[in-house]
């Protein structure tokens, strides 16, 4: 069996509840972590300097930041000033927050960095239930997307094990506010709000902002 | 049938032969072409000139540079200044100027590009045969990728018809020169080599340089 100090994983950490408690999960299983955030050009930039608290709270190995600005294209209301943020409640179908290929886009850099590190594993906080308007939350992409990345890589043909862990997949969003709990995260270090104002105080309205609310009244009943 | 002003593309330009021939048979085609490059540190920026070149050549209606910092972990020849380029000829296996997970990143970033816009179909120029050593010009990794993308996109998911184009994946590299010439690529606006000379000449010993070398003799034998 390898030795704990052995494991190694690449973190995709946004600064949101499900990134950071990504990280305390991977960090309270014994792994190494490498944080990885992106600066995209989000409209809720604040989430960056939460990335920052977390991966220093959970002993991130190091945390980078990679720039690539979706914003040269838009296409979603965090990454074009044309389309506006919902604040009207949940509705079916894909969200206007839904980023073109994002989850894509951060699991093939994840993929660079770990191979360039010599680390197999990588971590991200994607869950389907409560975002299932997401198409690139769902397992089955998650699933396609490790396939492909051990086709595509020199890690993937020589050791054929990239791993694309998601721990939070199957979890309400008021069970992973109950795990980060118990795992140390501080909720308030955490920003989830799509359209936060220029402090970073959250717009309470929002889409992700309902979400938490609700998670938090469910996970701590007494708040 | 579609108007062929309908049909559109998003094609990977990095400036070589492969990605300028890609690049003329979409037009060749009727695709009204949305070009896409990256600066990600490689050793042959050089090459960014030639794309820009290639581009106005062939009409692209636009020409996007996106940045991404590959070197920020390296792992490659081509982006970092610890791996020397191999110039003792071609050997078995993944060659040190693999770029961890490249094409998966390029491709990633080509589909968010592409959905943005509302492009269904993505040109890249890999081709397996003179560079069998890159795990990431594999058909089976296309394959791999494109059922990847229709999963985890909304573009995929409302439309399924992503469509990753590879023309030149069966081709050998003679083969690709030859259908470069016709279809009016200017071979000498092209670069290749891995380790150019700091005013873009290229050092004529790397492996790339040897297959373009190659390459001209076969195509053009009075040369």
């Amino acid at each position: 069996m390898r030795r704990e100090s052995e494991k190694k994983a690449v973190v995709l950490l946004s600064g949101g509840i499900d990134s950071a408690t990504c990280l305390a999960y991977a960090r309270s299983k014994g792994y190494e972590c490498h944080a990885l955030s992106f600066d995209y050009g989000q409209r809720h930039r604040i989430e960056l300097k939460c990335a920052k608290k977390i991966a220093r709270r959970f002993q991130a190995i190091e945390h980078l930041v990679v720039r690539l600005d979706l914003r040269k294209w838009g296409g979603s209301a965090l990454t074009s000033g044309k389309i506006k943020v919902p604040k009207d409640g949940l509705k079916p179908g894909i969200p206007a927050t839904y980023v073109p290929a994002r989850n894509m886009v951060f699991l093939s850099v994840a993929c660079a960095f770990a191979e360039a590190r010599g680390i197999n594993e990588i971590f991200i906080g994607v869950n389907s239930l409560d975002y299932s308007g997401y198409p690139d939350c769902r397992p089955q992409f998650v699933r396609s997307f490790e396939r492909t990345a051990n086709l595509g890589t020199k890690a993937g043909i020589e050791k054929g094990k990239i791993r694309i862990r998601a721990p939070l997949q199957q979890m309400e969003k008021w069970q992973i506010v109950k795990l980060a709990l118990s795992l140390g995260v501080e909720i308030a270090e955490t920003s989830s709000c799509y359209d936060p104002a220029p402090d970073g105080s959250p717009c309470g309205r929002c889409d992700s902002c309902e979400i938490r609310k609700e998670a938090l009244r469910k996970a701590v009943p007494q708040r």
